[in-house]
């Protein structure tokens, strides 16, 4: 570790942390500094957990990612797999190996984008390790929340007839990433937008919250691998089939419409939700909630498998092909 | 990742581990499979949360560690803090990131050791995140236990005139990794006790408990980087100091006595527990719990930092230089 780059001890870097993040939240009785923390769930509320790794060289890289959007985005991840079971976050515990060569300021930049988030949702950082290891960073945001009991949206509800919902535009993030990638110049709000998918994707706890209060949607999760291997996981845990209308899939404007359709398809990282709602509520949900847009892009049928009618009329059967880490290393 | 070393695809991972861990524990509403897990906390009872990454390099070695070893390690580190605050654990999220080169039979040496150590603690394996990346193996194993409201215990509870104990032989790990490390024949059963510490480490969930059942300890922590540097954080904490004498810490045998004592006193990886008890209630204290026997090692005092009475009377400060990620990568 270089010089001016780290703190003299674990101690110290945990002392820098314990100053950082809201330190009082709803149910928290003991934070950072013992064996483990420690929380109290209300009567009647259930307690959601998960976690997401973010690893240099697969979820971002050194070159291309500023440490604000890398700490940003570890923790949105799982603050979006809250948002996708209609649950309010509360603690994040954080797990993150650095390098030897990690800097001081790499890490400030990391917690400065993880604090922000975790303040503008109200969400205290409650504990978590830390190692030092040659190899990539490794960060794991585990993310605690709590929704009513029994009003948790699982991927499993969905069911014959439901109109098929997604919020946003979809394959922002992917278009985000491309122009990162090539070092364009940003020039259109349409970019500048894309860039802003990719690099601070903003979770949707309140709409996923307000589904689940109302009992809206059968069936919710969020969309971080992309629609097409995303909805088939949807699908599968219901036991169903889906069609969808390639028209009424909000994607990103100002492209090729084939480009355009192909990163709604298949890109991932939108954060955005995916949910499911019968036929006699889908007129409730509105068109969009505060400046997200809610589009109906398809419906449940009984028959497994995934459709879509092309903007020509046709019908034809979506390929799968999101993001799936184990698939990409066999592809190698 | 290597022909008949992978999955075909993360769904295939996953279906796999799923066939895998108990499956049913109590409070337990939804595991893997969904964005999130969900769980009940019964009233009257806290949550506690705790997670604790493995390293490959740094926390263990794929020469040295059979993967048994590592996926049993992993979780017993979570679980020992669950044990530290006096709670059972009920559930684990586990993060795994493995290299393109990882193979299928180490993957289920990795989760057999797991998954055994989670059997018999009625713990069940209920979400994660996996992930291929290039690098070293790194295992996050997160634990949600419960205890009664208000009996979780923690470092800072320590007063003057405590007594200090330990459970266990202290240095038995650091010894079982100098074997290890060192290649040697195994060949005394004390050495075999040493191998077994290492590898396989014993969480003391069932004592925790019946501390703080009881309410006899004041302050309690496991001993995951050495008795020096463990007992100056519960030290710190409780804004206290300590005096050891040398000749009551339980330490190898059959060893130089000098080296027996560096090893208890520095050696981490033990996971024992450490708790003090008030002079009145110590007499309450068995000698042996179960198997596992118990030793009064010293007293808090007020004044801070931390003294040891060798064996030829003298007194003596103790220096802390138990394992410190960041002090380490510092010094390289």
């Amino acid at each position: 570790m270089g010089e001016n780059s780290v703190f003299k001890s674990e101690a110290d870097f945990i002392a820098w942390i314990r100053r950082k993040p809201p330190r009082q939240v709803a149910g928290l009785t003991l934070g950072i500094g013992d064996d483990a923390a420690l929380v109290t769930v209300p009567p009647g509320q259930e307690l959601i957990l998960t976690t997401d790794m973010s690893i240099e060289g697969v979820h971002f890289t050194a070159a291309l990612h500023p440490p604000q959007s890398v700490g940003h985005r570890a923790l949105a991840r799982s603050l979006s797999d809250i948002a996708a079971m209609g649950g309010t976050p509360r603690y994040v515990l954080l797990s993150l190996a650095i390098s030897p060569s990690t800097t001081r300021a790499w890490l400030k930049g990391f917690f400065d984008g993880l604090f922000a988030l975790a303040r503008r949702f109200g969400v205290a950082v409650i504990g978590g390790d830390t190692a030092v290891a040659k190899g990539p960073i490794v960060a794991d945001a585990i993310v605690a929340g709590v929704v009513p009991l029994g009003r948790a949206l699982r991927r499993s509800g969905a069911r014959p007839g439901d109109q098929i919902f997604v919020t946003g535009r979809l394959g922002m993030a992917a278009l985000g990433l491309r122009l990162l990638d090539s070092r364009a110049r940003i020039r259109t709000p349409t970019q500048r937008a894309a860039l802003r998918a990719h690099l601070f994707p903003q979770p949707q706890c309140a709409l996923g919250r307000f589904l689940s209060e109302h009992r809206l949607a059968n069936a919710m999760m969020d969309l971080s691998d992309g629609l097409s291997i995303d909805l088939k996981r949807l699908c599968d845990a219901s036991g169903i089939g889906a069609n969808l209308f390639a028209n009424r899939i909000p994607a990103a404007p100002h492209l090729d419409a084939e480009d355009a359709l192909a990163l709604a398809l298949h890109g991932g990282e939108d954060y955005q939700l995916l949910f499911t709602v019968s036929a006699a509520k889908s007129a409730e949900i509105p068109r969009h909630f505060g400046r997200i847009p809610i589009h109906g892009i398809g419906e449940i049928r009984a028959a497994t498998g995934l459709d879509m009618v092309t903007p020509n009329g046709k019908t034809i059967s979506i390929e799968t092909r999101g993001y799936d880490h184990f698939a990409r290393a066999a592809r190698r």
